[in-house]
């Protein structure tokens, strides 16, 4: 990072709008991240019917407040850019780009079909939330965790899939259509909802054989998900136990088990460090 | 603690109502314990309609006892403390006013409506039993146990808020009315309740693209409960590991956290023991 | 144990029924665990409706074999013990009595509402079943991590208990009785019904208020669901560290726990890998 | 393995079907698995009712490309072997040869009925994909640790099953038929979709009893999920666990882990207690 004094004010604006380490530059984030939560409140209240009408009356006018900030923002994210291009086209770009336009593009079209989808591309802005968790370590900690254990899940949704497909087209063999079972696909839907301790109840079998072999489904359910589980937990464990996470052992007394932070031996008393650096 | 016999009768109450370290103390919180869950039965049995008339009017009696009870209680409270104010408008203080002045009340508001409201001023009670726990040393450990995960859950809430929020929308998109997704907040509601594994079935997806989502969904959500499981189970299994089951600290340097066969603090290089044992 | 030939027919008898050290003893309670399977079938079978009369038939001959035989243990039972009144009086005695006796009283009370009463004796003969985990060692090693986690679990419990109560007498208040949640205990049901992530949807909320409660308890659910799995969890953790992942056995002192990677015995020090290769 | 020239194109079609060691036997399975999916696809979509009839048209040309090719894949693996008996019997063979007659046998056999029977002999293609988790280490490592706790998972489901039979009994006796619970068998089906937390909502108790019999299961369904996931989770813990909680290092050859009763160092055969007196 250069000095402050010698940035211009378009060095300034970037340091503002992409990065988060001046106070400027949080506040910035955090004022960004409030719109963005209040776009989506508004999407969502706009989206239940039967309120009064002057609800809908602001609804519209918060929706514009925020359709100008957010233009605003897009402009001076094109501006204080090295290659706007490469912004434009990048993925955030474009979910900027989406989430700005619906309110200009119902003066084109009008018409509820075509409101709707332009209302489905405002939704976009809730990806934008996902950025917040850059701010959390703790978010960090835990997709490493998810990330590390990733072939484990991988063969796991792959059984569960398998599973699935078996048991789903013996379920649509044994009920047939009485029991909602209409069709191969919807046995394989039941089986996931079932395998997964959902259960919905819209589809249920009702032959006893059916009825047997869903026990069967539920109990094997049971084992299943204690997979996962047992991943994530396991990767947590070896993760969260951080207090001896090194191979230091005392040169005076070849003690081996020392805390990460630990300067002296616990044993003896020896400078630990000192050991080192010789 | 000051000598029994110099105690006065205000200072014995006081000990008796607000500690539990002697054996009256004790009884006194275990027989308000007993009457606080009886009118918990009583609030409970008053509100299922269909009974026998006389066991409403035996519900009357028993309210009338636990109100003049919980009246005794409160006045006794009051008297024995030094600032009576800051025990009137404390949390409990309140709390014990209005769990008791229901039943008063209703001389001056007739009507079911009002009785309703006080009903519900009664049940307020409940969280009295809440102090039972500072009884149970286990109690105090999942306290513990959770705080300690706190960061790592707040995230993981967090992160289950944003996934609800977009699949909630899409299921809006994709079902519409015709499911029971009338709104983005119920669409919201329904992945909640999906991805919690709860599934009413109140609400549920009718299209197949609905059904695949949910199915993508439900997965998704086995791979979610694991992870709340690993950090409490990590949680634990740190806790009941052996490295660090102590409270030592260095009388030099003031660190904390000591293995439990340390002799040396490991900061600073000082004799642990030599400052244990002077 | 005495020498076989010097035991007396009672002593034998008593061997062979109460004890599963001989193989006598062990065919005796393989054959009777098979014909409590068996009773327990013709229970099961017995409540179901709209079969074949002719399988209505078979079933009360089947029931007439076991009850015959069941008598004869019971008999045999009382003949070869000391004290047959300790026998009888005990748990499993009375249970034995009990699931004996109905079809005889069948002769004396005639009626469908008696023989109902009957039939839900010889129900208890279930509970046999449970005495088939005495021979799974597996199944104390599960008891025994059970039973050191109970006072955590009856903590757990209180909370859920706790909780149970506040947020059912809330969703009692909020819902009223339009959603289903007709009187306190109802809500105290359904908050049970969600937490445990179990949902049938015979009750559920419908106003917005209610619908949001129910998210923030469904949510509070995953916490606590973590809770017992953490628990268990640590606690087979904790049992289950053993060391080894091999079957070397040490030629010299027949030492059997060696690590993966032992070249020599860490008993006597005797070379693992020169015994292997002669 | 032989010299790649020597082989005769029977050994060589062998290592190409049979073997996945060479590019063209991991071609060949990749390019059987992508044809086993589509036509699991096909039979999916075959039963799924009301499509456009060109779909259906569409279904059976793809239906036809694939009983071709698992015709020639069926008849290659023939020739190549040195026993066809051998493989034509074994599971595999009887599952090829089942899937691929179906379109054959529906010239001879015309109707409706007869069809559904082929069309589920054609799902049986579904158990070909299982055989790609040979090519997946982490499958191994997944069934290894569902395999080492195989005694508590067996211990875990009769207990399960006892369970499920007791309170399913108890449920049919205390609710009858107006719940739904028309028979015992039902009343265990329910036990089991209410313990597994799956909660279909189709049979569900409407007395009080019976609710409050309903909530305990519920809540013992807490703990019995926490089981499997506990068993598994320690599992994968052990595994990735070190498998010494002692701190001996050998004073010849500084080895490090040793069993906590180890006496001699199993890397040198150095006595351990020796060094650690001096």
């Amino acid at each position: 990072m250069k000095n402050k004094s010698t940035l211009s004010w378009r060095e300034r604006l970037h340091e503002v709008i992409y990065e988060a380490e001046t106070p400027a530059g949080k506040l910035f984030d955090i004022v960004l991240l409030v719109f963005i939560f209040l776009s989506v409140i508004f999407v969502m209240l706009e989206s239940v019917r039967g309120l009064d009408p002057w609800v809908y009356t602001y609804l519209l006018y918060g929706e514009w407040v925020v359709t100008i900030l957010f233009t605003l923002e897009y402009i001076a994210r094109i501006i204080c850019i090295k290659r706007p291009k490469r912004y434009i086209f990048s993925f955030y770009g474009i979910i900027d780009f989406l989430s700005t336009i619906p309110l200009y593009l119902s003066f084109f079209f009008a018409g509820s079909a075509a409101l709707l989808t332009f209302r489905s591309l405002r939704l976009l802005r809730i990806f934008r939330i996902l950025k917040i968790t850059r701010y959390i370590g703790e978010g960090n900690r835990l997709k490493k965790a998810l990330a590390h254990s990733r072939p484990k899940i991988l063969v796991f949704l792959f059984a569960v899939m398998v599973l699935s497909l078996i048991a789903g087209t013996m379920m649509y063999l044994i009920e047939g259509e009485e029991g909602g079972f209409t069709s191969i696909p919807m046995g394989v839907y039941w089986t996931i909802v079932t395998l997964t301790t959902v259960g919905f109840g819209d589809i249920h079998p009702i032959t006893p054989l059916g009825r047997f072999l869903a026990s069967a489904i539920m109990i094997m359910g049971y084992g299943i998900i204690a997979v996962p589980t047992g991943i994530v937990s396991a990767e947590y464990s070896r993760r969260s136990n951080p207090e001896i996470n090194n191979t230091q052992s005392c040169y005076n007394c070849n003690e081996k088990e020392h805390l990460d932070k630990a300067k002296y031996c616990h044993h003896c008393g020896y400078d630990l460090h000192n050991e080192n650096e010789e």
